[in-house]
C-alpha cells in the first residue's frame, strides 16, 4: 500500500466497535483534533460516550455501517473479530485501515500462523484440524502436550483447552464444539513477551519498547515494560515486527505475542491486528502512546515517538477487581483507567492501573 | 467546606463551558470513568464533541442550565467568566464545584486583590479608579508606569492598557470603555512564574512545581516546567497556594500567577480559579496532570500523584501557529494537543505542544 495525504486536523476518523479500545482511540484521535464517530450494536457503549457522534446498529447490517462509513474521512477498528463484511461495507464509502488483509490474515488461526512462518518468523508446531479423527491424527503428530484451539474468534483464553494425554481427545473436541480448529505444541517457554508496534501507509514502522507479560485464567494480568531483555532477543523481536508488518502491509498498530524459549529463540504465539492490552502502557509511559500511534498511522501522519520516559507495571482490572477503584485512586505514582462499563461481570476487563517506576533506558 | 462522599464511577459530571479547558478535563474525567455533560452555547463546541452529552443553550437562559445540572451528579466550570447567575442556576440543582465564593472573588479584579492581601499574600500596589478624575487621583498616589485594566472580564491582555505618562490618562480611559476598573502599580519583576494547584473538599492541597512563563501580545507564549527556584521561593510560592486555596474555600484547580521580584519576594499578579493555560505542561509530564485533579477534586475523589517524571516547555499554538501541525507531528519527545475549532483566528488559542525533556527533581 501507497502513502497517502495526512488528514486534516478536524477530519472524521470511524471506529467500528464501541469498547475500552475504541474508547481510549477516540480520546487518543480527540487530542490530535479529529472528530471521532464510533460504530456498536451495543448502546451506550464506552466509546460511544466520548465520540462526537455514536451509531448503534448491528454489524450484519450493511446499510448501515455504510451510511457511518459515508461520513468519516477514514474507518478504523477496535477489534479483529469484526465480520469482514462489515468491514467491506465500509470500505465501500471510506478507506478503511488496517485494510482487510491485516483481517483475513489473523483471524483464523492456521492462516495466521501459515502466514507467519512464511514471513520467516517461527512458531510452535501446529496442525488444521477438522474432526475428531484429525485430531488424533494431529495428536500423534504433534504430541502431547498441546492445545487445541477453534481457528476463529478466540480470545482472552476462550474456545481453547489444554490435551495432556492422548484419551483427552473427545473431550477436547466436544469442548471446542467440534467446529474448524488448530492443535498446537505447548511450547516450553520462560516467559512471554510482546511488541507492539505501529506500522504507516508508507512503511514507516515505530516499534515500542517490549512488554513482559504474565498471565491467570487465559486473561493478561500484567505487563512489566519495557521488559529486561538482551540486545540479541531485542533485535529479534525488531525484526519480527518488521516482518510481520510488512507482510500484513499493515496500517496502524498491531502486536506480536512471543514466546521467549531463554536460548535466544523467539517464537509467535499470535498477531493482534490492532491496539493491545499489552501495549496499554504506552499511553502513560512512552512520550506517544499506541492509541495515538495508531490514529496518526490510520490518518496518514508520521508515527509518534516510542520512547519511554518511565518504566511502567500494567495491572488489568478484571471483575470484581475494579471495586477497588478508590484505594487504586490514592496510590502515588499510579494511573488509574476506567473504561466506563455499565455492568461489572466477573472476567470483564473494566479497567486497569500503571504504575510508573523511575525511568530506564527505553530497549527498542 | 466540609468533605463530601466520592461519586462512584459511572456518574455524571457536567461542564458549564465548552471550549479547550472543558474539553480536555472532559477526556481526563472519562478516563475516570466518569460520564461527561457539556453547556455550552456555541454549538459544536470543542468540548462539546468528546461528551456524552452536550447542550447547547445561552447562559441568560436558568431553565436550560438547571435542566442540565439536573442531569448532573455534579457540575464544575472551565471558565471563571461564566455568569454567576448560570452558576446559581446549575447549583439550584445539583452541587457546583468549585462554589460560587471562588468566581465572585476573582471575577473582580478589586475585590481579587483585596482578598489576596486579606489571605496574607503580597500584591502590586493598587487602586479602584470609577471616573476619569479617580485615574488621576489614583495615578498621583500609585505612580507611573501603571497599568489600567477593567475590574471584570479580562483575559489575555484583553481590556487593560500601560500608562507610562500621567498625560496618557484620558486615552487609556477611553481605552477601557470608561468602565470600573483598577489601576495597579508595574512592578520591576525578574520572571512569571505560576503555581497550579488542587484542593479538595477536605481541604487537601496538592501542588505541581511551579512553570517559570513568558508572554507575547498579552497572551502565554511558553512555560517551562519545573521551574529552576530555590528552596525559599519554593517555599513561598507553596505557602501563598495554601492561604489562597483555603482562602477561597476553593474545590478543584486553581492556577495563581506570581511576579518573582529577584530579591525573594512573590507578588500574586492574579487568581485563576479553574485549570489554567500555564498547567497545559502537567498534563503530559506530571503523573496526573491538572484536567484530571480537577475532576478528581469535584468529584470528590483522593488527589493525584502531581509530581514530574520529565521536564516540559509547553508552547501555545495561537492562531496560524497551528498551521505547523504536521512538523509538530513529526518532531521527537513533542506532545501535540489540538483543540478541535474549527476556525483559525489571529490570537485564539488552537493547541498546544509540550516537548518533554530528561527528567529532573520535581520542586514542589
Amino acid at each position: 500500500m501507497s502513502a497517502f495525504a495526512p488528514l486534516q486536523p478536524g477530519s472524521v476518523i470511524g471506529i467500528l466497535g464501541g469498547g475500552q479500545l475504541g474508547r481510549m482511540l477516540a480520546t487518543a484521535g480527540a487530542e490530535l483534533g479529529f472528530n471521532i464517530h464510533v460504530y456498536e450494536p451495543e448502546p451506550d457503549a464506552p466509546a460511544a460516550r466520548v465520540a462526537a457522534r455514536a451509531y448503534a446498529a448491528p454489524w450484519d447490517d450493511p446499510g448501515a455501517v455504510a451510511a457511518f462509513a459515508a461520513k468519516c474521512d477514514v474507518v478504523t477498528y477496535e477489534f479483529e473479530n469484526i465480520p469482514v463484511e462489515a468491514v467491506e461495507a465500509a470500505a465501500s464509502q471510506a478507506p478503511v485501515h488496517p485494510g482487510t488483509q491485516s483481517l483475513s490474515l489473523t483471524q483464523d488461526r492456521v492462516t495466521e500462523k501459515t502466514f507467519i512462518r512464511d514471513c520467516g518468523a517461527g512458531t510452535a508446531d501446529f496442525a488444521a484440524v477438522d474432526s475428531l479423527a484429525g485430531l488424533r491424527t494431529a495428536l500423534e503428530q504433534i504430541g502431547v502436550p498441546a492445545v487445541l484451539k477453534t481457528r476463529r474468534f478466540g480470545y482472552d483464553g476462550k474456545g481453547q483447552t489444554v490435551i495432556r494425554t492422548l484419551s483427552e481427545a473427545d473431550a477436547a473436541w466436544d469442548m471446542v464444539g467440534g467446529v474448524p480448529s488448530i492443535l498446537e505444541a505447548m511450547v516450553p517457554f520462560t516467559r512471554e513477551l510482546s511488541v507492539v508496534a505501529a506500522r504507516s501507509a508508507s512503511g514507516e514502522m515505530a516499534i515500542y519498547p517490549l512488554g513482559e507479560n504474565s498471565h491467570a485464567d487465559g486473561i493478561l494480568r500484567t505487563t512489566h515494560a519495557p521488559a529486561p531483555i538482551d540486545s540479541a532477543t531485542q533485535a529479534e523481536a525488531k525484526r519480527i515486527a518488521n516482518v510481520l508488518g510488512e507482510g500484513l502491509g499493515h496500517v496502524g498498530v498491531f502486536a506480536v505475542e512471543l514466546f521467549d524459549l531463554g536460548d535466544g529463540q523467539l517464537l509467535v504465539n499470535e498477531i493482534a491486528p490492532r491496539v493491545h492490552n499489552t501495549g496499554h502502557w504506552t499511553m502513560d509511559a512512552c512520550i506517544c502512546g499506541q492509541f495515538e500511534n495508531h490514529m496518526r498511522a490510520v490518518a496518514g501522519w508520521p508515527l509518534g515517538d516510542t520512547n519511554a520516559h518511565s518504566s511502567a507495571v500494567m495491572t488489568n482490572l478484571i471483575g470484581h477487581d475494579v471495586d477497588d477503584w478508590l484505594d487504586l485512586a490514592n496510590t502515588s505514582d499510579m494511573r488509574l483507567h476506567l473504561y466506563g462499563k455499565r455492568e461489572t461481570r466477573d472476567g470483564r476487563k473494566m479497567g486497569h492501573v500503571t504504575r510508573l517506576v523511575p525511568p530506564t533506558k527505553a530497549v527498542a
